[in-house]
């Protein structure tokens, strides 16, 4: 293999063989291949893509690169869920324990924040004493005692992948269908899954900017899937605004507690349901969306869906105490309301401004080595399109300092517009993606 | 300044400031970015080019990175050649006495063989003791008394250039015109030249495969000399065949010997003479071709370019008795003429093929680290166009044994195609290109 004749062939817009993918990621992850080709190879395959094959054979190599989730002897259906990412985004806090609770099993492997968005385990990590760090072994016991797990990426899944992404981070070389498809798709696959939900998340707090991108993303994924019997469904979601009120990780666990206990912002409980349908359908559990929605509504009713969530949380260290009293969860010190200066329509709810406005208040990281504080953020009941009235609270801010308050008051002002003018956003759930069609649900 | 986001920038179209490409490269050279994000960075521009204003800083960085010959208080005008290599060119080891000869200062720093082309260098070192490293102290001095030195690229000059070449070629990123152009202009420019006279080789054995990027290159790099006050003039010749008949390193020491003797081939005469008339007239000697063109006949007639020769060949350690006496230089132990087994009209004597057929016999490097037997080669007296009887001498292979013998005649039979069409090549000098026009000369 000389590396720079294939380096050169993708330049040109040529085809690597699979076999030729295999070996430069398995040689990569074993350091026989310099980061500094491996960086000018992503660089050519951002310019000129990956096909199918191609995409495939990436993402077998990575697998094959470590170990996998051994879940094939569980008697139970596998199923996952992953949101490409996005702001107040918590429905994977409601969805493990609620499908869990409902005999699927759910292997949940997360992230942290990155860029504008949060990230599932830095969420639960604000649970005091929950760990997000199990091996596989541990991992694999767990579900199947209680049928769940949360969890992030080990050392020993797909460590090509975890090498390549900390170059592509670096290099530029992040916003490839193809390499995004191909990474998120092996950790997956690495769970031994029976079926995935995809959320995609569409509009300008998304980290794609165009519809097309993401329905390419998203059949990308479902025929990586395919290609490895796990079935594959993936929603178009709205992020043109947060999603439901609490952003920033301890008021998000609040907030997906309360929709566990049958309360929560309707836009929250809607894209939830939706996701939670789609994962006990492809489980096989359901036969249709109006049986998943009423045996969810049943597991809420129920305090079934609490009652895995308080399993899931003892399980793995944390003090399960929180269900029954969100307020033992991490609290900001400072809070502030900002009140709406004149009556009028919600012209937008800007998630990236939210996002950020989050990491600057100190609740994200702006590098690696940052520690999270879970106490702070922002309660936003206001949405695109809804009326106010002068006076009326448009949002609320957590901070450590009253320095902060100032800050998060300036960066709601900043995010919030109100106007005069009907507002319409993205439908909250636009569109159905299988490996058959796509649905327009809008 | 954060890295990925100057990739990014470039990446999506962008510009680079002068002032960012500055700090880039010298903290390149300096060791304070590493290998692959200059990497994605150079596949990048791969793919969307750098503007005048961006090769002009990259070059300038180069030289910010490296010393320069100090030439400026010579009384002289110093003219230099630059060819973007082919195969049999020894035009330079003929025009640096002659031009030197006739009271220009010729700086001239050489490469080796690289691909199928070959280098002065190691044509060069095919001399017995000849020595082509000197520091830029002795390169000082010698040109100060004797006007000429010949040598390679010292550790001194445009560090930077060196660095990012040997990253481009690990990359599959050398083939860029602005890369090309800096990284030549650099060199050049750190010579302290009064012009520069730039042999831009066109067809099958060029480096560029389009007119069109031939004259880019051309343009870039008379852009780049303006812009250091070293006019640049630039000659478009055919690389469509070997040039002249010797094609390996002793066997041009001998044909270039030829010509500064008065002899030699047509082809390689005319192309010389062209070069080295720009050279007079860049340097003010000669107001005319014509004129210049008499110089250099006059200076071959009264042996005072060799003369000039046998200086620099001693002032560089070198066994000037092989002026007097070629059979000196080394020799191939075997030898075998390969004759037509037809007549009919010479279609092709393929460059490449001759390149890489030199190569193989031993006579230029597949790594780096591979010794250059200076004897073997090929002599190739036809040319396509020309008429030749059945039995003619087609070409000798000079070889180190038999079976490598086989193996240039296979070479020869596959690189010289016999038919009965007319053909015409490329015209030997088409295009003179300067900062006001294209000239077609053809």
């Amino acid at each position: 293999m000389i590396v720079p004749r294939l380096i050169e062939r993708k330049r040109d817009g040529g085809r690597l063989e699979p076999r030729e993918i295999r070996e430069l990621v398995l040689a990569y992850a074993a350091d026989r291949i310099p980061d500094y080709q491996m960086a000018a190879l992503l660089m050519a395959i951002y310019f000129e893509g990956l096909d199918r094959e191609e995409m495939n054979a990436l993402m077998e190599a990575m697998l094959e690169s470590g170990d996998r989730l051994d879940l094939a002897r569980l008697p139970l259906p596998r199923i996952d869920k992953h949101s490409t990412g996005g702001v107040g985004d918590k429905t994977s806090l409601i969805l493990a324990p609620l499908i869990a609770s409902l005999g699927v099993a759910v292997p949940m492997m997360s992230g942290r924040g990155l860029g504008h968005t949060g990230g599932t385990l830095d969420k639960l990590e604000s649970i005091p004493g929950f760990r997000t760090h199990l091996s596989l072994a541990e991992t694999e016991k767990q579900v199947a005692r209680i049928g769940c797990a949360m969890l992030s990426q080990t050392d020993e899944i797909v460590p090509a992948d975890r090498k390549l992404y900390a170059l592509r981070d670096a290099t530029a070389t992040v916003e490839v269908i193809p390499l995004i498809a191909a990474s998120i798709m092996s950790k997956k696959i690495s769970e031994s899954l029976t079926g995935l939900v995809l959320d995609v998340k569409r509009g300008s707090g998304s980290f794609l900017p165009k519809l097309d991108d993401e329905l390419k993303l998203a059949q990308a994924m479902i025929d990586l899937g395919a290609r490895h019997e796990c079935p594959v469904v993936a929603l178009l979601t709205a992020m043109d605004r947060p999603l439901g009120e609490a952003c920033g990780n301890a008021l998000e666990v609040a907030e997906a507690i309360d929709v566990l206990k049958g309360g929560g912002p309707p836009d929250l409980i809607e894209v939830t349901m939706a996701l939670g349908a789609e994962m006990l359908i492809l489980a096989t559990v359901a036969a249709s969306r109006e049986g998943a929605r009423e045996m969810m509504d049943d597991a809420i009713a129920s305090g079934r869906a609490m009652i895995k969530f308080e399993e899931i949380i003892l399980a793995q260290g944390g003090d399960a105490g929180v269900t029954g009293d969100p307020s033992q969860l991490p609290r900001a010190k400072h809070s502030r309301e900002l009140q709406a200066k004149r009556a009028g329509v919600v012209q937008r709810v800007d998630p990236r401004e939210i996002g950020y406005g989050v990491i600057a208040l100190g609740g994200g990281r702006r590098n690696m080595e940052d520690t999270v504080d879970p106490s702070v953020g922002f309660v936003i009941p206001v949405k695109p399109g809804g009326r106010v009235e002068k006076g009326q609270t448009l949002g609320v801010v957590y901070a450590r300092s009253e320095k902060d308050i100032e800050l998060g008051i300036s960066i709601l002002e900043k995010a919030i517009t109100i106007g005069e003018s009907a507002v319409s956003g993205l439908p909250l759930v636009s569109h159905r993606v299988t490996a058959r069609e796509v649905e327009d649900l809008a």
